[in-house]
């Protein structure tokens, strides 16, 4: 086999047999095949994409070339959740321990955050002395106990997908729905779970511009998890304004704590994160209907079982579970800096990319990989879209080191303001196999 | 500049600036930009092509990269001629000494041969003695004294374009009308002629294999010619069966002196050059309309001027000329096989790759670029296409080294028999800027 005839016949728009792409992975990971081949091959994809059968053998060639998990140890319907990331997003945090006080496992792989966006690793790791790298006895142990389990990918997972992710970064083959769609989905089954709730966000602080783009990587996933035999829905959701109040990684911690106690149950964070919580049931086995499953869930947090899954996930992990309860013991601050508005009118925006990328600066979020977090930096927002506000209502608080600069202008001009009230737009804009 | 945002632009189909472009010729040449950028890059403009600006701009970066030749020392308008390439092609060498002998100095680099098709370097270096690498010096003195000079391009002729092409030849990117007429046109620039005939080839023997791909490639060159202010035309010419009866080194030279001698004037290979030979007088102002430069052609070759340019171009350059009257002095083959026809019928088609093949298989060309040749060996095709033939007949000549197998079937099964005559078809298919 040559790579070459397989650039040739991807450049001409023929499609790959599952060979050739096995042949590809396992030379670009292992070197035998120059990353200038790939590169092509890569941009050749992007130029003709790839059909659902080659985009599964793509998925399951990346999630061969390192370790899968076995989970058979751990009984029933093992749910995992996938967001394709957004700022202020912490819903892991909040559905996991939902779910799986609800009976159903709950096994996730996180990612740490790099850029505008958050890592709900980085957001775990805010709890005091909770391990955020599990090993695999360690994973299924928790899983066992709390029927919760969150972990950093170690490095074995899809290593090749590692790989050829690297080379996409530098050859601006990133934006490919088939490629985007191997890339998640290699990952998420070698995490060994049965059933997937995809949350693929739209907008433009999103990765996904628009709904139509949105709907295809979505049905692109959707179609790849439904040839694996796997169970497997998304929820296409808007992303523009910061999930919640909380952006930084104590500061998510508190605002998921509070929606486990049942506070803020009308917030879109709350309405998303208890929507994923009941696709999962109900691919769990736990519920039927999405009305059954959202009343399991109401029930979960009406009775505080999902909050106290949540502190002996914490607990069985090393983790002080009393921070879940006394915000004191959290990563604090050294100060906060309140901003107040300094014009009158409706919220018709707020920049999450730019809220994102301020608490970036402050220390929340990574420029580099290799930077290290500030756990109790970040920033409160105030406001909702569709508010009314006047001069000096307080819009965001910054929660920053002493000494740091905050410029309240670069928040304020994060805000959008106009005469008349915005109308309102739904959170949930597409289902897709559900 | 970042190479990614080059590489972004052109996947979203933007155009480069000339800086741009001279950037990434720069940087791939020099190594600064890594192969697997520019590979990326090269397949995204196979996708999404490049108009004649950025056309012009990748052909002016490519010849800037190395030498420029200065023909500033020879008089009048130097006019040059590129073919795509064809199998038996031997028109420089008949073109080259007319042009010259009617008064228009004619510089060409020609390149070594590689597959099935053979190279006008290798051409003349079967004629005893000849020099086919001359030094600036010695190319412009064989342009003064002759008004002709032929020489292989030395490494330091558009080194960028080399660099490319390896990258190319590797990641399937070859196909590409902006890529393969920025690789021509840089060396044909490089060269220092004011004017240039194409003779773009056509046909399942060629590189374009249909008429509108070879009429594109053609409104390409001519279009980044003309955009440069070079006086530029193309002839597309039809190419299945080899061109003349000879394939081979020293074969085509004696095909080659043939024509100039006046015989076979009325073949294809004949008619080609003659045209083509005009062309270059019109550009070189040696003749106002086409009737006139082709009378004088004619002229050049009944007069003996043209023969007589050969032979001082060949005596100025260390070769024998005398081995132009003499065949018997230019490199022999072993071993002469004759192959008759087994069967009967009109010739409807001649495989000209398959023979160019069977000829490099005989040692005439170079499976591999280091191989060296055997400039004796050979195919004698005595048969055209249209004619009757019956069994007995002669069909081709092997020129072989002795102990050298020949399958004559395989030489039969490059002949196409039909029970009807076929339909003659021009060899001139189109003209592009004539």
């Amino acid at each position: 086999m040559r790579m070459y005839d397989l650039i040739y016949t991807k450049k001409l728009g023929g499609a790959l047999s599952p060979e050739q792409i096995a042949f590809w992975v396992e030379g670009a990971a292992n070197g035998s095949i120059p990353d200038e081949q790939s590169a092509s091959l890569l941009m050749a994809i992007c130029w003709r994409g790839m059909t659902t059968e080659e985009t599964l053998a793509l998925t399951l060639a990346m999630r061969d070339s390192g370790k899968r998990m076995d989970l058979s140890a751990v009984p029933g319907i093992k749910v995992d959740k996938h967001s394709t990331g957004g700022v202020g997003d912490k819903t892991t945090l909040i559905l996991g321990p939902i779910v799986a006080a609800c009976g159903v496992p709950c096994p996730m792989f996180s990612g740490r955050g790099l850029g505008h966006t958050g890592g709900t690793v980085d957001k775990f790791a805010a709890i005091p002395g909770l391990k955020v790298e599990l090993t695999d006895a360690e994973f299924i142990q928790s899983l066992q106990e709390t029927r919760f389990a969150n972990s950093a990918p170690t490095g074995k997972i899809a290593p090749a997908d590692k790989k050829l992710y690297a080379l996409r970064d530098t050859t601006a083959t990133v934006e490919s729905i088939p490629l985007i769609t191997a890339s998640i989905m290699s990952k998420k089954l070698a995490g060994g779970a049965d059933a997937l709730v995809l949350d693929v966000k739209c907008g433009p602080t999103a990765f996904m511009k628009t709904l139509d783009d949105a709907r295809t990587l979505a049905q692109s996933m959707v179609d790849v998890g439904t040839a694996h035999g796997m169970q497997i829905r998304a929820l296409i959701t808007r992303m523009d304004a910061p999930l919640g109040w909380a952006i930084g990684n104590a500061l998510e911690v508190m605002e998921s704590v509070e929606i486990l106690r049942g506070e803020h149950g009308d917030s879109e964070l709350a309405q998303m994160s208890f929507r994923l919580a009941a696709e999962m049931l109900i691919m769990g086995g736990a519920a039927k209907t999405l009305p059954e499953a959202q009343a399991k869930v109401r029930m979960a947090i009406q009775d505080g079982s999902a909050l106290e899954t949540l502190r002996r996930f914490v607990g069985s992990n090393g983790g002080d579970a009393k921070a879940l309860d006394d915000f004191s013991l959290l990563p604090q601050a050294g100060r906060t800096i309140a901003i107040p508005a300094d014009r009158a009118g409706y919220v018709s925006a707020l920049d999450g990319r730019a809220l994102g990328l301020l608490a970036m600066d402050l220390g929340a979020g990574r420029k580099d990989q290799h930077d290290v977090l500030d756990l109790g930096v970040g920033i409160r927002v105030h406001v909702k879209v569709g508010q009314r506000i006047e001069p000096g209502d307080m819009v965001f608080t910054a929660y920053t080191k002493a000494g740091h600069p905050v410029k309240a202008e670069a928040y304020l001009a994060t805000l959008g303001l106009a005469s008349d009230r915005p109308e309102a737009v739904p959170w949930l804009l597409d289902t897709i196999g559900c």
